[in-house]
């Protein structure tokens, strides 16, 4: 059932067993094809073995069983595309290659999968979170520290923070998108021993027909780009719980801030027939949790024993697809919770206005500043709080009725220090400053697609 | 794969949905027996959902699709079964009961199973354990301090170590399991509101249909127990990897003093021909890494809010039911390590050997410090160490030509100094411990196993 | 800073390089005697042994020093020690002891420690949820699920569930603390060889000298107690982070419903002088979070070579102190916090009623269910909390409007179904059990307060 | 002791109390000389405020206490400074300003002196490991996976591998650094309210002040920087962990291809005259247990409350300053490690021949399947390897012995497939790319020293 509510089905395809096994046959052919052109091995051998890799379907649950028995996957594949492969050419099969070489360039190809697969939902997320900074620029809300309210913003600059935080991770992923996806080619110690002289030229071939990177050397036990991925993973549902959080808070029932659209069968109770419950930002947060417990998994798995692991890269089959799992669920969960959302923006002033002011205390700190300074202003202003709170009255009342501040603030300037429209300092320009970001980010995205096109 | 290779077959279908589905289903029924019992429900209602509980398979697949919309499986789930009781009685289905009071529950049942897996396969493991201290008393072989020669131990030594360590995952799995297994209901905020005034009742006599124990009060938000099944687990895969790590060190080629029993398909390279891979460790050990990561992420779900969590709790779906399989899989393959090891007892002999007497320096020192004082003792033996290093002459040779000793040694007193099987201090007596200490937790299991017949 | 912020002074102090030296020498000087009572050493250096370690203050930053560069503390300790002890005697100082037998001991007289200090507080939190359950037995408030208003609960209830959490922390960490408190003491290879004959008499001396139980083997690689110390207290926090949880976000604003008595220079904000920051729940947070962080490196740390580990035991040095101090932040945090708690029970009340009476819409469900079962008034009640969300109006007023029901409900009925102190099942019963469950804790603590003073 | 064992004594004060304090006033200081050119506030004032943070030292223990009670460091520090200010300036201390811009613009100032002193260490370490790389290019020894021989390489290339991976490390710690070093400036929500228009201006004056980058927006509860350090770390210490494993494997006993020069009180043991402990490779393998513990603290820490955490911000506070000094031990000890090596050429060359030949299985079998094809080669030298082990006889013996094989290779191309250095494929090449791609790191390097000079 996790992979059903914890997963997304398009990536949860990228890393099932069929995938994995079509990836593995994916590099046993193109190390034919690579072999075959730098002499290694007959050309027909790489034609036959091509057509065994590309041939009727593997018995997935058969090879799976066998490979738990042999410890690793590719010793049963490879036997049995072997027994495929007619004649002389059966010989070539798996040349000069070692089961980690199968196993990590298929993992290399599903990672690239998965990357597209979690870009593609990060851009809507940045979309829909670039939508709503706009649409509520002016629209004010209480901001709030240590879930205190603390000062007026507008929802428009959350959504411009979340959106800037997005963009940071698309283009963080992005770039170690670029930097992990490299070929693994080896064999049994990673001297490429019986590939003899061409070997590195057999790998750049092999690179080349896979659209992969080519590593300076193998990287059998040299788990840093794995590492790379899960960190940037681990960052980028950190990210994206913060958003996450952020819903579920605002659609508190005494917050209420955020509701969202009714779907038939989402959201509701098996008991309570008026609750609507946040199921999206609250399925999301469960990912992330997930999400982030699969990160030291692997980056503890990075403590490996010479040319290759006993423990810390098994480790990795389960964790590193568990990660990507994981974060698909985050991010899909994420996006669908974004998009469904109703912002209450009468609500918004109106838990602005409970406070009875006191939110606007520094405002009023500051336009008093200009006569007292700050320190005094400050503790001018405590002083009003506290009795606006032990007399039950709001601040300003209190302010207005206090001599010394009539003797500072015309009426006029204290109507403006009790506005949160008036209250917003940069709140425009930073808006601005985090859609510009989007904008590069969302064009360069054209090119990044096209790129992966070829 | 994962559930292949990191899992045993029978762990992952205590774990499966439709196990969970099951267990659900057996809640519903036994609440209704429960409630018709305290005359919550009628008599009739509770027959007639307990006929749908045991009724025809359900959809399993369609479910768990809509739990993923739902955000819970309770929710589709109760809306099938009701669909499926007929007239008056539809009314009581899932009668004052929550989502969470049906899939906590459900847990409950299957941690129940998942425990008894673990502690058949944990009492194989101490038994063979047991025969090895036994068998191999007084088999000496080097005891190693930072993966340095230090003493001479026997293989019986470290076997009882094992054992006794093993005996105490048992005894504590076995405490933890009487400790948690406990019912869950409260209906929607854990007041049993809609249950009226016998809900203290209904709840005991739901738990004795289920064979549970019953909590002070319900717990949908406080987590210890749960918490205390992952630390247990992970305590308990924390103690296996200490043992695999072991069997792998032991295995290693240089080392040589275990060897596994050849299978076929197992362990072989797809590269070398003589290769033979401590494969069981090794997945074992992969296992461990993955379990240990599961652990965090339960605990920090337990941080909750108010009734019922929104993350943290969802979180546990997927890692409990992880952290049950990979502590499965860890305990089944070191089981499967320690039953096909063989010993070399000669290999062991030689690399005891092999330092030249080295290893024996503190038995020299300690035959020395009768006459010259600890501290004295040791700088002269730490003085014939480095003469034999530096000349490449074994320390016995240096000590035997060495007048200061001699003086001090009679021959038969450094034969003694330098033969492992004279100090062994109190290897005999430890093993006896561990061998005693272990009947007792074996002779216990008889009767738990009964306990939990009925 | 850490040091500060993230642990209490006295928790600090039995971590101490200071505390960890002076436990270190009690070690030795208990060996002294025991393997004098055994006849090992002469009794005369026992003496001498016993007065050097009770002498003149170590240079604890001079030994600190030279232990980075040794590798473990005991060396230069036992040096130092060493050549504090005059003439025949020195012969005798750490007879038959390895490094970690002194660090193992001296650690588990420091977590023995520690425990009481973390029961200390833990009886003071049950106290104090112990009285709210009491006085606030029949205070009504929302009951919230995934944050969302659900159903009438008391904070009676609330602060029971609380109480019976604590309680069950505390009956876990006495179990932990009974079963954990061992003697390490194996010689450089566990076997005790140095000692000779009389090897386990003179370790339950040792054991008898310090008040901690004996194992039956030494357990230098075997690090399962260490490990059970370890999810205890993970264990523990994440209870105390639900506790914490709730207390911030009942804090919040818009919610209100605790509040803190204020203190000077506590919980202000540097901009804004209106704003009381819930600083003690947020520190125990941050806290509880540093100290699961810490549960994985030890469980992790359990993977140990052979006889003595390479790694996993030195991570031990700075985790398990670690542990404990941020535990003790924890715990110390959320005492003040609860201990400083002002239950603003009009707020709660207010709360209740802002829904509307959507939140009684299950007592209307139940109330129906008797005429339509509960399936149909389900649905009825759904369509009425829809059409009230539409029309904004009230449930109730929806309710009383509606023909059908007033067919079914007199007016007292719905007065009764509306009221949430007539809906609240069995709170009453389950505040009792909590407060029944905790007074035997209460009580069993004086006995254990009474049996560790000797 | 923890700061002495799993830190180094400038990573410890670069995070201090001390330091933290320091670079807090710096951040007050350049914010007075921003406003005061941005107009904000009068110039006059700024100097009077840098004048303050520039004096007499202020009382850390004091202050630290404060921010205990206070829940931040800043309160009592901004309070502090402003006692010190004369007069009018007085008033302007701090303006604008929240605490969080200043602890986080300190944290970062921090992290930039911290990313200095990992890049050093992480060149020292890659520098020695290129002197290896060069100098063992031809020395040839096992490669081992799953810690069992499987084929010759040599010991250059192993550095080789190593080298690789540290090069990768540095350029990964750069572009994080110079991704991550920016200042923090939004006030108490985040939208410079206070500063009025020049909000932007003023941020950017400020980071020129600190030599800080300028972000988009405000990030006090977007986090992703920070994690994306952690993450670095996390996959920085991952990495030195799998050299330390291999120092610490090749160092053991029945290895012995690495050992260490003897440092006087370093590696001895208490008890044991004769053991030379690898201290260091052992310590940093217990620092990267550390340092990884750390990074999903700060991961999950992520996940932050609207525009200010309770909690996750908080746990920032120990858990980045823990994983900086536990990352510097860890690099640190590596170092010393690798400076310290003694490479055991000739014990090398005895373990690769104690298989009898084994370990040129592969090679055997590649010379065949010139004639028999890869699979039937493959299954003969099985048979042969078997034979061999029955017999107890090494295989060159047997294949020499056997007429199928006589009958396809002559006794020169059985010499040439026994020879270990007839057998390393690419590893010249692999080692001359590791060394090219160092140099081009090792000369970024000069650049970068002195830009950061500025």
């Amino acid at each position: 059932m996790s992979d059903d509510l914890f997963s997304t089905p398009r990536m949860t395809a990228v890393f099932s067993s069929e995938s994995q096994i079509r990836r593995m046959l994916a590099f046993e052919a193109a190390l034919a094809r690579a072999e075959a052109q730098t002499g290694v091995i007959p050309l027909a051998a790489a034609d036959a073995i091509e057509n065994a890799c590309r041939g009727e379907a593997f018995d997935v649950a058969s090879l799976v069983r066998e490979a738990a028995l042999a410890g690793t996957l590719a010793i049963p594949l490879v036997r049995v595309l072997t027994e495929r492969v007619a004649g002389e050419a059966k010989r070539y099969v798996h040349w000069g290659a070692t089961s980690q070489d199968a196993i990590d360039t298929a993992l290399v190809l599903q990672m690239r999968d998965g990357f597209d697969l979690l870009l593609a939902d990060l851009l809507a997320i940045a979309d829909a979170c670039a939508n709503l900074a706009e649409r509520h620029r002016r629209t004010p809300m209480a901001g709030r520290t240590l879930l205190q309210q603390a000062l007026p913003i507008t929802f428009g600059l959350k959504a411009a923070r979340w959106l800037d935080l997005v963009s940071r991770q698309i283009q963080r992923l992005r770039e170690v998108r670029g930097r992990t996806l490299v070929v693994q080619f080896g064999g049994a110690a990673g001297t490429l021993a019986a590939v003899g002289e061409g070997g590195i030229r057999a790998t750049e071939l092999l690179a080349v027909e896979l659209d992969l990177a080519v590593p300076n050397l193998p990287w059998h036990a040299e788990r840093d780009r794995i590492g790379e991925v899960a960190a940037a993973l681990g960052v980028l549902v950190g990210g994206l719980a913060k958003i996450a959080t952020d819903v579920v808070l605002l659609r508190q029932t005494e917050v209420g801030e955020l509701t969202e659209t009714a779907v038939p069968g989402k959201g509701g109770s098996s008991a309570l027939p008026h609750k609507r419950n946040p199921i999206d930002a609250t399925m999301a947060l469960a990912a992330v949790r997930l999400a982030i417990g699969d990160v030291p998994v692997i980056l503890g798995g990075m403590i490996q024993e010479h040319e290759r692991a006993a423990g810390g890269w098994q480790a990795e089959w389960d964790a590193l697809p568990a990660l990507f799992r994981h974060t698909a669920a985050a991010v899909a969960r994420l996006r669908d919770a974004i998009a469904g959302v109703v912002v209450e923006t009468e609500r918004m002033r109106a838990n602005l206005d409970a406070t009875g002011g006191a939110i606007m205390a520094e405002a009023l700190t500051v336009a008093l500043a200009v006569h007292l300074g700050r320190p005094d202003a400050y503790r001018l202003v405590q002083t009003l709080t506290e009795r606006a709170q032990i007399s039950d009255t709001d601040l300003r009342s209190i302010a207005v009725a206090d001599e010394q501040i009539r003797a500072m603030l015309s009426a006029e300037e204290l109507d403006r220090a009790f506005d949160p429209l008036t209250y917003l300092g940069s709140t425009d320009a930073f808006i601005d400053r985090a859609l510009a970001a989007y904008r590069d980010v969302a064009a360069s995205n054209t090119n990044a697609a096209s790129r992966s096109d070829r």
